[in-house]
């Protein structure tokens, strides 16, 4: 067997811990895959100090991250420190000097992409990033490769751990959104400052990535239509069950004659998809191709071990790629950089798609009757409607409607809105099919 | 962009029509991803006058396929005639000149694939294969790249889905074996000679290949323990059902201590997993690595474009090696050539696991004792029982037992069948629980 191929980490938190045991762990097996070993033999780390998980025998500390980047002669390196700087100079001087990196940094490649892509393909090496979206399942991988005989038409993901948690609880125990959060943040499943998964921004970072490999597109992380969960009320969930769906926070992307769709929100779908089915902190991606139609995958999203496992299968890939010139590795984005497309993203007010409509209203007559003439005079069909027995001197109404634009929808429901008997506590999420 | 890639293509059925469409149809995309254009310029196909429901301008079209295998001027070979026999020849004679090759033919590489990958890996050239199994669905390049970083531990793969549309038409419909299997054929889901698929034949061809590539073992088809769905009752699903499990067929592949597990066998799945909710022609398969826990993939599993989805896919993957070093390949098998290793094959009568049991009585007093005394004795647990009123003067009493090697299941299962009491028409079945 050749050298060792030896591997500079910046980052000793959890996901590089989880790189330190697997690349012990698994050593052999992983030798036997490519043909040389692997070794950490650089590492950097803010608090030295601290305790760590893994055991660091053999391994030069560094306590300045840039001496690894720039110095250390190592012939790749790991970013997993997360965040936008000091990573991106980091990364930036790792390239510079024509090293290799991997990174699991999701919010620095959504943000800043563009230029780091491109300084790897100015120097001809590789950029991996698998452990950026969904942990350790394979989804860059097998959209970026796995299916690139397809024009990818569209993908739906459950790519936030923590918005699938919270859904799942609120819907299996009927718990709301404070409680599943705060129940969430004591597991673990939540950060403190719960803003960056919540509000869907995580999910924006990681479906900003997805779209560039599929559609080959530059990153476009500021188009990306961003809603969170802090809408979702039990009373939609227990609704959408009543008509058949189950709530999902989603990240789509969806390429149309019109442009292609970002955006990021709850979303109603059929409870029969298996993409409805995917509960607790499992991630979960649905990718839909001109040839293969769909195609899915689910598993763990986040952690230590799956997301060090997605790091290390990069650094397979990269072993594999040393010396070799660029025309033989797969190109970081799935499309030659030259290739890439600025495409227009369709703004939401043109998007098309179902809505689910929450009203809370007075019981009085002619309610019913008020709505539906407000619907049919906007041209928007009811796909499903449902009306609660009132409470007190309420009523709810719940409707699905037909496809629309959202303009369309928008202008309904500021009519809908100024109606007398019409009360405050509107809900409205999109609905999608997914249909094969 | 430099010269186009030249596909030479051996056979024209439905699957060879597929990867002509998809290369015409997704032509500027691919060259985007490649830097090249890719065209098939020659095809051999048996009957020539054949209509065929794809484009053939500008495709030299041969009659002779070892023609193309061995003097035509293309950059790679794409076998997609099937079957043992002319393909493996024409296969070994592309290898022997030096050019790589893509294939779906699962039967021909678990048969005799040792023979095969060894001829490729003299030449240094790709032999690539993710149409041989799950279709279109990533499968192959999951385990063997996007999963580097684990010791695989097992695989469970719904992967026929003609055993797959049967016994979903048999739970959702309640129609019988004979009736779902007639009307899949008459669907095209079952050929007309559907042995292959319902008895496993064709799993076990496609988990040979699965288990080669998870664990660095060479392919071991014969050892394959393989049984079909023919032996599935209505009355078993809705037991099944009632104890809260889905019957599907599933091919498995795990390692123990003990050896390497290689079996394909109606199985009873806890009716909340993911994949006991893949339904219909749907394939899927369930992966668990040491580091990355549990992955799931599913899609089509099978039909022209899904297929050809595949075929194409592997092409790209070969067009971007084309001229490289071998030592910058993936190897065909996961682990490089000389690193498979002979893994003992765990026999049936070794292998532990729960099972299902159902067993028709006679309604007389002591039946239950009688039954549970001798699991008593042969220390197997009981872990769900059901017993349905009798029906004249029968009864049915399914049970769920605990973990047990299948030895003392089928010694406990002689003494039961001795019982007097105890009829014929007895169906066990094992259960897997895919405990995250």
């Amino acid at each position: 067997m050749s050298a060792p191929v030896r591997v500079g980490l910046i980052g000793l938190g959890t996901v590089g811990q989880g790189v330190v045991n697997i690349l012990r762990k698994n050593a052999e097996e992983i030798a036997r895959r490519i043909g040389r070993t692997m070794v950490v033999t650089h590492a950097a780390a803010r608090d030295l100090k601290k305790k760590r998980d893994c055991n660091l025998d053999g391994i030069t500390i560094a306590s300045d991250p840039m001496f690894i980047a720039r110095d250390a002669d190592v012939d790749v390196v790991v970013e997993v420190i997360g965040g936008l700087s000091p990573a991106r100079e980091l990364i930036l001087a790792a390239l510079a000097r024509g090293k290799p990196v991997v990174t699991a940094n999701k919010a620095l490649l959504a943000e800043d992409g563009n230029r780091i892509f491109a300084a790897a393909r100015d120097k001809g090496v590789m950029l991996a990033f698998e452990a950026a979206v969904g942990g350790g399942i394979p989804v860059i991988k097998a959209i970026r490769e796995g299916l690139a005989a397809n024009q990818i038409e569209s993908l739906a993901g459950i790519i936030n751990g923590t918005c699938n948690y919270i859904l799942t609880q609120m819907t299996e125990r009927e718990v709301d959104f404070a409680k599943a959060l705060a129940e969430a943040q004591k597991l673990g499943y939540a950060e403190a400052d719960p803003r960056m998964d919540v509000e869907g921004i995580d999910a924006a970072h990681k479906l900003t990535i997805l779209a560039s490999i599929a559609f080959g597109m530059p990153l476009s992380f500021k188009q990306v239509a961003t809603e969170g969960i802090t809408e979702v009320r039990i009373q939609d969930i227990a609704l959408a069950h009543e008509l058949g769906y189950r709530i999902k926070h989603l990240g789509i992307a969806k390429r149309t004659a019109a442009g292609v769709e970002l955006r990021t929100q709850p979303t109603l779908i059929p409870e029969d998809r298996l993409l409805a089915k995917v509960d607790g902190v499992l991630n979960s991606v649905l990718i839909r191709g001109n040839a293969m139609g769909q195609v899915g995958l689910y598993g763990r999203g986040a952690g230590a071990e799956p997301t060090a496992s997605a790091v290390v299968a990069d650094l397979v890939d990269v072993a594999r790629s040393l010396g070799a010139p660029a025309q033989h590795q797969v190109p970081a984005l799935a499309f030659q950089f030259d290739q890439l497309r600025e495409l227009r993203i369709t703004p939401l007010a043109e998007i098309i798609s179902s809505f689910y409509l929450r009203l809370r209203v007075a019981d009085t007559p002619g309610v019913l009757k008020g709505i539906t003439s407000i619907l049919a005079e906007s041209d928007i069909s009811i796909e499903a409607i449902l009306q609660k027995e009132p409470r007190e001197d309420d009523a709810t109404i719940a409707i699905i409607t037909s496809q629309v634009t959202e303009q369309r929808f928008n202008d309904a429901l500021s009519k809908l809105r100024a109606l007398p008997f019409v009360r405050e506590g509107l809900s409205r999420f999109r609905v999608e099919h997914f249909n094969e």
